[in-house]
């Protein structure tokens, strides 16, 4: 074979290897996985396709361990061996820590769960599962139901109401509102009830069944005790760190009027640009370096990913899925935005008036639930270092200061309304929290409540985004915070004069 | 010629097949379609250009009646002889059934239509315009503007009104309001108003003059007495498939607070991947391959398109224009969300009050207009066996379940508001449907519409769409509907004490 | 070397320019710029890996302007010698006219200005700075902060609040606060407060302390005293035409609901294909051409860019900066739509009751400062020019008289509003305009903003932008317009009764 049919040779392999999709290497599944695949390809066909596009399907997790240090996506230090040389299939996740799992099932002769709780997740990665645990999210259940203040408003929002004789009464909860209300994303305890026996396709199969399901909630209650729901974020069974990143996967839980940030991001410069130009950026690759495979931030670029120089050897900053170690506040969900609380688990919160809460009626934090001043700095730097590769230090303290003063001030803004909020109650126009009664279930409650969990929040989200006009202004902002203000004015006057 | 040129000539090729765009087939164009082009490309060369991307310029009925029946995006079995052979045209389409249009007009000596309605697009696409016109969308028009409640609430919305001396009052319609508010969705009525002679480029030239023009709403009337506008959705002149199977098309009219549909779906994990995901997607494949063309449903996938296995072998639904044959419940637009009609022609229903509405004021739904709760179930089963193909039977129950659950609790709590506005009209408070008065011109009676108009339905998609969160509680949702209970029972306390 | 190798090679080169990123050329950088690069890339590569992708680091002004008349840029006709043969970078903007700038600072022995102005632009785009001068946007700053009714609404939105004994008092304003909110679109005043010495990695370096800073608003008081910001769409370090062709940049200021123009857009039927094809067209080509490059408009289509005939070589309509030149009408921002001002500068602008505004109370424009019916006409015309592309002429007619239409019925709503504010007025229920006192601080006069600031604008832009459905009715449209209405009457009777 002479020279030129060689070269022809390799631009043959060339064409192939640019214009076709990737050789398929031979993947190495268990012969678990292989059985499960028999009937559920048929069965689930959705599943099994998500499946082979992800990671998990192309890669054993001895493979993936020996990636060098800044590509590595895994982070245990030993595994089992039987799990070392194959593909993470069906089986490999799904027959995992049994015994703790009281949705375990006999399921064709294998023992499976059907729910993977963040445990059966840190056989591979260890780190991220920790790191999780200590956010304020792996507890987003607990530190709802669980709290007086909190349920007080759940029940007011999501229960029966019944309405005779000029009153409203508000009925038991209902479970299944609850699940796909606030618990939605904060997450559901699930309860194995049970199980049954179901004619399939296959024949007769037993299957647990469960109390709140489905659910995917980041502080969902696992059959086996655990906290959250890795497929909050990383979709099932794509998995796809592409999906993770990008802010549609934090939109989920965080567009509505009490949490803007998506909106808020959509009309940001970062925002604009990314829907601009996003489908030329690379949102696989580990580590993210920047400039290269992206040019502006997501959610993720900021609270989460591993970022390096636009060449790949500069650590900007570390991975962490402890998302408030850059977290200086508490920006939202709370009467008045506070430092950040020291614990994710906010069980034995009290304030002065002895509710379960980290701030005072008049605003102030409870110190020893927060963090420090210095604590607080020290995270805005960590924070700043990222800013600081696409602006001038003095962009950055600018943006900064705004931040601060925007919640010195929305926090003011509150203060005022609690204030006409309290003569109601002092005058006892309105039953609320000094005569044992609910705080949530009267208009002038709700007004109160729109002062911070909607308009207060929409301002704090826009200063801390530089999201800017509208949703710091008109939409939800400061014009609506203020209306409310002259509105609960006029209310308190009417009910004077009514009274005389 | 030697071994290593005929490769290299084989190289070639695949270069110039892999990166350059497809070369043209020869287009058989009409003698007519050709005349048309002449002029029209040079006048409209953003129609034509359309049109020349679009799948009617690339092929003939007889080549695309002759594909396999999955493949097959038409369904005619008989066609007129002149249109066999020729591609898609302007004229093919234009000057058709013109002795039914009375928009035809004369036009450099062809008989011309200005509107292309359902009827025309039946030649080719007969099975897909006798399923939608079982859709109540094809009657969006008649059903609104012929009904007395619905009259009712148009003109309080899109008529002049006049402040003088302590009282509001509603003037007489105005048409060109009417086209682009309400008929903008529903669609308008199209009349031909005489015809005009217009100085164009090519001289003088006459055209009909129209009423209600332009307009693409679902359930327009149009000038050959048909019903509905294809191009609603396949948006012309490139009648693409992709753009009507990718959400933005239903969000045109599925998007605002009445019916949130674009909005839940975003916040949705389904709408997560989308965004995430869709380029890589292939929308243009018949039959629709799930797993293969697509990873996530949109609105197409669930309630119109074909879908198939991965293979495209296997059959999982069955294309449908009658978009109600998976649809079981009515859920917004109405005081009371019920059973879906039986009949899309709604203009005969009446509930016991008189009123033409399904429901009764206390929320049951009159049994005779309505399909039966065995229907009922024949419909969700038919939706579930597309859930089923990514998710397990107690999640897909567990979903289902929390629907009907959610439409028996928001239609309580619209009750409850409805009992309150009974009350105000009671007292004479407030004059409506008691005194044969608007129930629509008052504010207690626009704050008893919120809460189904906008509340109760945002509720409910974001319970039949797994929607979650937001829409669920604070954007529209329960809290606003427990909100404005709370405030029409205050509102009513005032009135009470006002009176004494 | 024989025939096939030769061939074969050729083929190497296909292949590698076909799907390797294009080869550099080798970049014509200044020293000075080389310089700057040598630090900034080590300490914001983000910024210079942005300015790699732009256009400026790839041409000279040199190359830049020899392009063809349709395909130009730039618009200068002289240019300094230095600048000409070397690629737009970091020293070539910011050494600009340092003796006009405040701002400027000593730097490594150079002069450099830490803000670029509309007039440094001007450099090589003379034609765009000068156009965009003429546009209101310009005077977005100056229009708002120096118009005492503005001053008011902003007082009222934006200070902070105190309550106090029945009494809500309102403080001076905050500067951190106005930057944030209104003047983030409207532009800051920048002004150079002194100059500090900070340590960076590279030693202590001197650099300007500003006031206002950061600030991207269109009309920005920049330190060498012109007006506006060239980012603000043309977003640095990549000042992508793309990026700024594409509607996300507009959303940035015109989203929130007192300018849903974005909104709109998105529901219409061109947001609705840009939606679904956007990432299949060409937005960096100029010219811009109808239907090859695009097949729907975005703002910039209709607003600024030059478009021609798919052939690039007929143009549709020539680039503008200074968009008013199609804009008949000023929609939205005003209590009245009324013809669009003469100038964009009004500071000069009073209403027969001596207010800064170009509408009187009753809606009636102040002629002297709005253009004719004539001028409107001309201006409609060369909008229409580019829809007729591809709508007929009815189409595009029907569509205009919808527009004057609503724009009538729109004042004619909010005018109701105004007479039932009066009357509060009239009987001392509030005290406003005419009392010398706020006209934005009380709920009622809050109320009649809603009807102009929100809803009015909202019906108007979804008549301009054929957004139709939603924004015309339930999305704060006509439907929260009327409900506001009777609200207002509702309240007005309560006051009266109280009185008694």
């Amino acid at each position: 074979m002479r020279f030129t049919s060689i070269l022809s040779l390799i631009l043959l392999s060339l064409i192939i290897t640019s214009n076709y999709p990737v050789k398929k290497q031979e993947l190495k599944l268990s012969d678990e996985t292989q059985e499960c695949i028999n009937c559920h390809s048929v069965i689930h066909p959705g599943i099994v396709a998500s499946w082979e596009k992800s990671r998990h399907s192309k890669i054993t997790p001895e493979d993936a361990i020996t990636k060098t240090k800044l590509e590595r996506r895994v982070s245990f230090t030993t595994i089992e061996e039987k799990l070392k040389n194959v593909v993470v299939g069906c089986y490999e996740c799904h027959s995992l820590n049994t015994e703790k799992h009281s949705d375990a099932f006999e399921h064709n002769g294998y023992k499976i769960n059907l729910i993977i709780s963040p445990n059966d997740c840190a056989v591979c990665h260890p780190t991220e599962t920790n790191e999780y645990s200590k956010n304020l999210m792996s507890f987003a259940h607990s530190n709802l139901v669980e709290n007086k203040v909190y349920q007080d408003l759940m029940r007011s929002v999501n229960n029966p109401h019944k309405y005779d004789k000029g009153k409203i009464e508000i009925k038991d909860s209902n479970k299944l509102t609850d699940y796909e209300s606030c618990l939605y994303c904060h997450g559901s305890k699930i309860e194995v009830k049970g199980f049954e026996n179901r004619e399939t396709q296959f024949g007769e199969l037993t299957f647990p069944v469960l109390e709140g399901w489905p659910n995917q909630g980041v502080g969902r209650i696992n059959p086996d005790g655990s906290r959250g729901s890795c497929s909050a974020c990383h979709t099932r069974h794509e998995f796809s760190i592409e999906i993770a990143r990008k802010p549609y996967t934090c939109a989920e839980c965080h567009k509505g009027p009490d949490v803007p940030a998506f909106k808020v991001y959509e009309v940001s410069k970062h925002g604009n640009i990314f829907s601009s130009e996003y489908h030329k950026y690379n949102f696989d690759q580990v580590p993210w370096r920047i400039g290269k495979d992206f040019s502006v931030p997501t959610c993720a670029t900021c609270h989460i990913s591993l970022i390096t120089s636009p060449d790949g050897k500069e650590v900007i900053v570390e991975r962490t899925h402890q998302m408030n170690d850059r977290l200086s506040w508490r920006l939202f969900g709370v009467p008045y935005a506070h430092p950040h609380p020291i614990k994710p688990n906010l069980s034995d919160v009290k304030n002065s008036a002895g509710l379960p809460l980290i701030v005072e009626l008049n605003g102030e934090p409870v110190n020893k639930f927060v963090i420090s001043r210095e604590e607080q700095e020290k995270r805005n730097s960590l924070m700043k270092s990222i800013c600081l590769n696409c602006h001038s230090k003095s962009w950055v303290n600018g943006h900064f200061e705004r931040l601060e003063n925007t919640i010195k001030e929305t926090n003011a803004l509150t203060l005022q309304a609690t204030k006409i909020l309290q003569e109601f109650w002092a005058n006892g126009f309105t039953k609320g929290l000094p005569h044992n009664q609910s705080s949530f279930d009267e208009k002038i409650e709700r007004d109160w409540v729109s002062t911070w969990l909607y308009y207060a929040n929409s301002i704090r989200f826009a200063s801390a985004m530089a999201g800017g006009g509208d949703y710091g202004v008109f939409a939800d902002g400061r014009y609506q915070l203020t209306e409310k203000l002259y509105e609960m004015k006029e209310m308190l006057e009417l009910r004077k004069k009514l009274k005389k």
